[in-house]
């Protein structure tokens, strides 16, 4: 069970994010290696839409792998390579955490492994 | 409790933060989303100081929210848009973890999510 | 005991790690700062291979006060400042890794926080 913190003292979160998450000692912690829009075939998927799906769909299905879910998710951190990406990351990710909000970091890296990737997501999960 | 280490074996850390840091089992730990310089009202404090300052008091606030504060946080990422920022940001730093001194990790981002944001600070802690 | 994913429905990983490690509640968090090809001595050394092998001896120096070895780290991120590094980062990583394969986050930064360092890699481990 994850707790989230929104305290009043400080400006609402931009997103649909927390500013806070924690879990308790019981818990078991898997963590994520950064996720990208390659398809299970291995083929990198076209545009930046499809990349962020694709990268959510793969970190669901390492979740489902440790017997969690999108609500087990504690962090979320996202790399993009451009600002204007942001908008559309946001929406599909509203999809994703319709439930829970995790806490959340986001920016620009100068560059990710493959020149053709164009997003990056990793995630901490806590569940028990 | 969190044990902080430095081992002899290697060069001293380059500032006030530790080689490497822990906590046992029995603690619940709270990921704090990257903070910037945003004032609770919502306005971009403006300048690379007030932005620290204004991102290290709602980093405080959210862990205030989870009983916690800066002596519990175990591990500290700091994001800048240039090395010119670093030693302001040591400076500040210094000031909050006057007791402790976390893991650490900084580099220089290629642009954060908004255009006037200056600097992004995120953390982890642990209590119990 | 750590748990390594590499569930069938999305693509192996692009090298030597696994899509998700997970530790239990009996854990204790070990986190480790970016380490950096700085010697003993406080010089930095030379090139990017012996920048990336220093940055490792570093890591393994604070995993092993804290009573740990590779074969704990739960995730390993690492940053470089270009692409042409990598396929030599993933060389010496696995002689490093030769037992078990840590979760993974790899990008390029804008700069690291001195103008001579070329890599800089951090991790999170876990034992009990």
């Amino acid at each position: 069970m994850i707790k989230f913190y929104n305290p009043p003292g400080i400006a609402a979160p931009a997103s649909r994010y927390s500013h806070g998450a924690e879990a308790g000692p019981g818990a078991r912690w898997l963590h994520v290696s950064g996720q990208v829009g390659v398809a299970p075939d291995g083929t990198i998927v076209k545009g930046i839409e499809a990349q962020i799906e694709r990268a959510f769909r793969n970190v669901e299905a390492i979740l489902a792998a440790g017997g969690m879910g999108f609500d087990d998710v504690v962090k979320i951190n996202t790399f993009l390579l451009t600002r204007d990406h942001v908008p559309v990351l946001r929406k599909i990710r509203d999809g994703f955490f319709s439930r829970t909000a995790p806490a959340s970091t986001l920016f620009m890296v100068a560059a990710l492994a493959h020149p053709d990737w164009l997003v990056e997501i990793e995630v901490v999960a806590a569940k028990g």
